[in-house]
């Protein structure tokens, strides 16, 4: 009963698998080996993107930040919402790779930002002059930290927002196939076509090791990034091993169902939570239930040994309700939903 | 009628004398010349201070973001009041030098941090882990971006909560006099006695040209600070020029008598708004007035001629009552006051 | 027949299998799990160090500029020899990661620094003022980038000569475990026990798939240090798969076995350069043999299909002797030594 | 007799007199005053380049630094001599503002590059790969560290192996007075014409207290420059400050003839030392004398209380013969030649 992270659970058979596949043999280091080149042509292929420069790095914070870096001159504004994973867990990532850049958080319902706060902050920062610094781009994350997903409608509206402010929209989407589990559309859908610039394709919460892509749509916005990503460290000599993660998630689907399996582990989640008399915070629309809970169904179902934080962490433990998080991985075993479902309402 | 700004105005005569009187002959490069050795040591004096180290630089946001550079390690948490100079008005200098420091802003009244808020913060902050970040330090502004000045004790108080959780207390003095003018204490009283580490003791605003002094009350924080300032182009070749600023003002009490006279000046400005049926939005206790005065009032004024913020900025503009700022300077004309007066009521 | 690098090869069947093994459940994330600890127990074991701090990141690059950040003030000199890995082929990741260290560079045969030319630079260095910056810290390369082997003598008196100066010594250990095998002594003699402060262990170019052990012999040095390589993006959230592949390296003597395999074929390479009428430019100490060869055996082996650098790059191409370098690694078959020693003089 | 540096004198009466004369009333802060617009206009008169845009600064490091952050993509690789300021003696401030590019140092006899050197150099790196870094600008200093000067012919030659390889070219022009002053050439000659792209126009060593206009001839190059200098800390408040000092100095050709009077000097201490029976090491073609000096007339001279430098530096200290550095600056006196010049040779 661990729903403390999606990080806490393990790499797909299927990624491990094409790890070792690859292994064989001597081929081209930092990059121009086959496999980055099929999986990057892979990628493509997924989101009918032609002419998009894929990249792969290890880690998320690697990948939102050095994006961010390059977005971004000297002390630019980076317009995100309050809870941007971003702003608050990366230790100031972004901040270290802009060397400077300055985050401007933004409040929003349900963990996502809005088209007329962003534009009226947009309009703020433009008037700023020296001291407030120049604007830079717009992120948001998809599924956003409180688990809710934009639609392609709401991404659109905020890319028009960031665009006629003259800012590119990066989209976090460590939690990406969630996202698109949820929306059920095509990925191109919620991203270039509804006028993402930049998407960082997360991997490792979803199966992989430690994978995720960076997905440039506009090619112009990747110049130089090969040389910023080297000189960071996040080049691996031995690409292959990356690349093959992606590869086996996006090569037929498994990302998907991988993604679909955990929003409907968390749905279960959902619907436990509300069967033991407590409430969701937010929809759940991806893998992460928002609840506050009786604190008596808190504290048997922390007896009965489920893992999960309380939100928000340590200033909630004891609260009646009891606010809580709970995040489902691809590989949730079933009976832990099922054993949490009971422990909250006092079965055994 | 120029109340826009203290850095709409020049330099005193007695500080240009300084500069012109120290021009003749050669001496040593870089700071190690007599007049920079006289005006650390009047520095130390007048701080009763004898250990403290001395650095000079031209200008505040240099002098703030190189103190958070030295005092932040990778990562680490800054905390200020959310509308602090270095977190509004800097060009995320901070975040630059600092290489990738986070900014945590605080709310408080009157532009004031209070001890219970902070210590909650640095609370949080502890707990936050990889990603959080480190806790770095604290910083204030006296007198603060709001005019208000923090008393000894309130000084104290802050550095007690901030060294409970390990952080050192950095003053962003960029209107030290205006704060010792205005609470009639000794220097030392709101700084190192009251447990403050570091001062940024700001000249430019004050009747210097370009000139702010960098006191270390803790000579230990102080380590590899001058490779600092001079990889940052922040070390003059011709360093007495710096130097006989600060010693113009400091040497006889001049900056205390300059700044008092920009205190009184602010007085009868907040004056004037009152009888001009306006009303303070903070007590006005250094050079700065902010207030919320009728509109006709307001356009009166600026028909007469008088330059001054809308307060918040562009936004505010045609409100009715309309909230401004209004800031006086060590040589803002008395006939200036008498003229805003006469304007805002309507006289000729 | 690939002697290009030693990161063309891929990774070693029993670190592969560590990383399956470690995949099952949930454990914590960023490093608190049970893989981690024993990996980094197991590396404190194998240098009799018991209080040492050990941590891993996935590439050569990000170990040597986090360390160098953690060892440099601002502006501060970084000693190391002329064709370091630091100096040529990082991009400038340290200097990046310390934010503008300084690499000094100085000459010595064989590739290694002597304790004159680095006591003397040391000595100028301190001597150097603002202007200079700092001395920061030494770091050598053992084995080096000509394949050469510092002994535990040479070590400590490069060591010797450094901390007289005050600056921590570093040592890329890149081919830390070719040069251990090749000098048969334990891994304490020439790290520690001469005075080493801090080792960047490499897996990568010895059967590891990314993984690198940082090894802080003074903890001193390694405050801080989590939170910069979070920052920098370093930390892995599923973090056990980066410890299981150096714990399966160094669990029973496995990188010794296949760093002893990749010298003994590079012995063997030398003496096919020797039998052909070419010559060693430097002694074959590792898993490197830089050699100048007939241009007709050159050619030979090229149309053999043997892969390897002209040296120093395309600017040697078609020089009669041609100089070459040729990397074996630990799973280069025995094969590609016997075919290119024939190519070379033109049997088939 | 002081020829330590052209720092250790002052600034030049008329320069302090605009700086009193700008002193009066209220303007606008951070560069929109109408000081600042005269003095950029002036300069880009003076270099008949009136699409040029020109900005001020106090120091020539932060000149030098700022520019090449503005030039410099990360990791990017910047040609220079050997014995380049920005090298030598600027505490790593390049590589800082950089966030970590990387110096490229090339020999070339009397301090400067030549054409074949410098495209090789080029030609060399853009093989480099990701792990070379990619190519970014060539820096040259004119007049040189070591007081000679380009010709415009020079200069063009260097900007075509820039241009080829499609860097920019900068020039450190802390001395371009005395380098212009020596020439006899328009500024333009020696600048845009001879295609270089940007220049920082040094003020301090030449009669400034501290100022330095940056002048992008290519307006396309100074994009974001103004927040890179802001969020550095180099915007001064009060900005008419800096632009008053280099109006005085270019307004009516005062710089040129500072400079031919500090070149005049130099020439007749070359002189002085060839009567000596020292030798020079390159010509005296600015305000700078390289020489070698009977160890006897060093002695002689020092014991009179000449104050100058050994080259290079201490360890040259007590050779015979005695290599040293002399530097004269605008207001070096007449006597002081003369009496160095009976000092060599031991008349009273």
């Amino acid at each position: 009963m661990n729903f403390a992270s999606d990080n806490t659970y393990g790499a797909h058979p299927a990624v491990l698998k094409a790890m070792v596949d690859c292994n064989g043999g001597a081929v081209g280091a930092y990059g121009s080996d086959p496999v980055t080149e099929q999986a990057e042509a892979a990628i493509r292929d997924l989101f009918q993107a032609p002419d998009a420069v894929v990249r792969f790095v290890a880690t998320g914070t690697a990948a939102n930040a050095l994006v961010c870096a390059q977005l971004t001159p000297p002390g630019g504004r980076i317009y995100c919402h309050d809870d941007a994973h971003i702003e608050t867990s990366e230790c100031a990532a972004p901040e270290f790779y802009t060397t400077g850049g300055k985050l401007v958080t933004l409040p929003g319902a349900d963990g996502k930002l809005t088209p007329d706060v962003l534009a009226e902050a947009i309009r703020i920062g433009a008037g700023g002059g020296l001291n407030g610094g120049p604007n830079a781009m717009v992120s948001i994350t998809n599924a956003t930290e409180w688990g809710t997903v934009y639609t392609p409608d709401q991404v659109a509206a905020l890319a028009r927002a960031a665009h006629q402010g003259g800012l590119p929209l990066h989209m976090d989407g460590a939690r990406f196939a969630n996202a698109v589990a949820s929306l059920g559309c095509a990925p191109a859908d919620v991203t270039w076509r509804a006028s993402v610039d930049v998407l960082c394709f997360g991997g490792t919460k979803n199966g992989a090791m430690a994978a995720e892509a960076i997905v440039f749509f506009d090619p112009e916005l990747a110049k130089g990034f090969d040389y910023r990503r080297k000189q960071a460290g996040h080049v691996f000599s031995k690409q292959r091993y990356l690349a093959a993660q992606m590869l086996a998630l996006v090569g037929d689907g498994l990302w998907l169902d991988l993604a679909s399996r955990a929003n409907g582990l968390a749905k279960r989640l959902g619907d436990a939570v509300l069967a033991a008399g407590g409430q969701l915070l937010v929809p759940v629309e991806s893998n992460a239930v928002f609840a506050a809970i009786p604190a008596a169904a808190d504290a048997r179902a922390r007896a009965a040994g489920a893992a999960y934080y309380s939100w928000p962490d340590k200033s909630a433990e004891g609260l009646d309700p009891a606010p809580i998080r709970l995040v489902t991985a691809w590989d949730t075993p079933d009976a832990a939903i099922q054993d949490f479902a009971k422990a909250l309402i006092g079965q055994s």
